[in-house]
């Protein structure tokens, strides 16, 4: 029995020889795709679906995976403007000190979350205090999630010593080890506020379970300047001085490498999580996106959190990516539609060590699943489904989303929560916030 | 008696003191703003109005001014991708030819002023082949509209003589001269496609009629060299030589300008259109905007085309005013969210010399205006409403739009026509555009 059928849609399965099916669908059972097929292929099947949906004039394609998120910072989105990075981040972790709480922070997390699912995204890697109520967040939503225990040399947001911050990261696999809907993580915060000691200390969690080692990496000119007068070295020679780099490293942002570092992370097999708008916003600079591609690095996009965004725009990340690098290198040659498409798909999935699951539509992966809008002024004419998700496509045009086969967006709305409900809870916390940096 | 009152909206003047109403609106009568008050006042006046709505959720604001597009060029959006400028060129100019007659351009400005509108742009300055299907095509969806009589030294898309084009530039100010719906112009294509005896004769036509004068200028370091090598001067100063820059000039894209270029259009009062995402795309490079503020220039926002966007979203152009330049200048203090705004309002009011009439909502204005949603998990919370506008806010977050006080767009669609339609006919081209570059 086939769960069910989508059909009569323009496919993108984003999968390694970017197979296009211009009227087609796939069938779905049990949460995974076991078809894809054209139109005429699935009408023989359709009797013997639940569920066929006609995709008349949609674009199919997988959902989109986001490597860098603070989705709980939605809660601090345009509170703080026009400050420089330094007095900026002072401002921004006084509000958080003053309100997270579990609490808040899955009421943030569902603010993100539910952003980024009604706008495609079905994956995301959030970094952030409480990681057990991110997943709670996610799956209220109806995302899958890579997070885990945050690592952080100073009190921060929730006052937990070295040794909690270990416990916690240690209990996230046991609980969330052996699921589909997580991807285990150990998430220190950064070379400049975590020291090596720990630093290897939460590198040897992630290794001992087989699990993710994210952290931020070279974002800003002042951090690499930091990293190289305190230990003698740039930012990624200083994590590869001491092992911490391998193919389950995702980096974000590596906006200032020079050819070396680069070199590093390419033989090394590591993931660069290149966050576009949160690199323009903040000035922090160009990523050298190009010269990884051509290094070999697998580049992945995130959209970062909502306070240096202040969005949380997958598309508005696609589109910088494939455009911004065009005029750095004055070559409209590079980061080609390929590659940009590549960065929001597969190769976040193999950011994941998940490529085997999500980030294409392919018989026995997990069936995540969008379906766009193309009866839209700016997706007509379409003469290549590639350039259009690229350079046209809206976070608007998303109007169905599946997660394994679940759809959790249903004509732009959530059906797992009411998204008004979480407006209404995040509209009340605002006067608190205002007071917090009073 | 009031035609229609708007209450209960944050309202975004825009107006020289950047007023905002926390919760307030319109009244409008005639197609002009007759007063903009709290709720608290306008509800005494409602008993009056042949119209109220309640934009409880929503936020006003002017309608946005694009200052730079070619309309039609929808028709053969993501049609050559993946080419260096010139080849580019090249084959886009042979589908033009191929494809483009009025009917057609008034099929193609169909689209692109629909996508416009549908995204809260009220009036848009246009450079095509066919000034009076513009204009057709403008009202037929309901946007303002400047545009007028194109110069273009070789036979161009349509063949006409100079002499042809000088009649066409002149005819337009006879036909359109007196209308509050087009703003006219004559717009010679650029200086390295129009020599300076037809630039003359161009400025003249305008000088004569109190219109504007609109070139291409800069785009490219190509076209800063060429003209340099024909004319031994640089594109500005070229034309600052021959006496065609005053404040009626609107000079789209001067990418690439010295000192003394953005001196001179300073000094002259001269409108730079700036078309980020077009720059990108085409690996132009990024306009020196902080430089010109700086330097007092009137700087306005354009899309540029959709074969070099290949959208028409002026919420991207303004994010990307407002963040690019950061990143160029590795100081998140450069382009201030005021500043960007304006760039989308005022300034294009400014541009198209019609600041006494668009561009902000004052008493007195011709009614263009916004209403945006802000039940959307990107606008939530919301601490400053400018600050949205300028980081948070899409396209889609438009659900309705005023043109003189007439609804134009009413919950996301088009009032005046239906888009299926125009989007069928579009469709329909396809076979023959994909033949004309086979
Ligand atoms: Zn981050
Ligand atoms: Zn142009």
């Amino acid at each position: 029995m086939t769960d069910l059928i989508i059909t009569n849609a323009v496919v993108v399965t984003a999968d390694g020889a970017n197979t296009l099916l211009e009227k087609g669908g796939v069938a779905v059972s049990n949460g995974k795709i076991t078809h894809i097929a054209s139109a005429e292929t699935l009408a023989a099947m359709e009797g013997q679906a639940k569920r066929v949906i006609d995709a008349s004039g949609m674009l199919l394609m997988p959902g989109l995976i986001n490597t860098h998120c603070h989705a709980a910072d939605s809660l601090f989105r345009g509170l703080v403007e026009d400050l420089k990075l330094e007095p900026w981040l002072q401002t921004v972790w006084k509000a958080e000190a003053a309100i997270l709480n579990p609490q808040t922070t899955h009421l943030g997390s569902v603010l993100g979350f539910a952003e980024l699912l009604l706008g495609g995204v079905t994956t995301v890697m959030d970094m952030f205090w409480y990681p057990s109520e991110t997943v709670r967040a996610a799956r209220d939503v109806g995302v899958r999630v890579s997070t885990g225990g945050i690592f952080f040399d100073y009190p921060g947001v929730n006052g937990q010593s070295q040794v909690q911050r270990e416990a916690i990261a240690e209990a996230f696999f046991e609980e969330f080890g052996n699921v589909d809907d997580v991807f285990p993580a150990v998430l220190p915060h950064g070379t400049y506020t975590v020291s090596p000691e720990h630093l290897k200390i939460a590198h040897a969690i992630a290794e001992k379970h087989g699990g993710l080692f994210c952290t931020h990496v070279a974002e800003t000119a002042a951090e690499r300047t930091d990293i190289e007068t305190r230990y003698g070295r740039p930012v990624v020679q200083h994590l590869e001085q001491h092992g911490l780099i391998n193919q389950r490293s995702v980096f974000a942002h590596c906006v200032h490498l020079d050819d070396a570092e680069i070199e590093i992370l390419a033989r090394r097999g590591a993931t660069v999580s290149h966050n576009p708008m949160s690199n323009l916003k903040l000035a922090s600079g160009f990523a050298r996106v190009p010269d990884m591609l051509k290094a070999g690095i697998n580049v992945t996009l995130g959209t970062d959190g909502a306070i240096s965004g202040n969005d949380l725009d997958m598309w508005m990340a696609l589109r910088l990516a494939a455009t911004v690098h065009k005029a750095v290198a004055r070559d409209a040659e590079v980061v080609t539609t390929r590659e940009a498409l590549a960065m929001v798909t597969i190769n976040g999935a193999k950011a994941l060590n998940a490529a085997d699951r999500i980030g294409s539509l392919e018989v026995g992966k997990l069936a995540d699943m969008v379906l766009l809008d193309l009866k839209r002024p700016h997706a007509v004419p379409m003469f290549d489904p590639l350039t259009h998700l690229v350079y046209s496509t809206a976070k608007s045009d998303v109007r169905h989303v599946f997660l394994g086969g679940e759809q959790v967006v249903r004509d732009g709305a959530l059906t797992r929560l009411d998204i008004a409900d979480t407006l209404d809870q995040v509209q009340a916390l605002v006067p608190r916030i205002k007071a917090s940096i009073a």
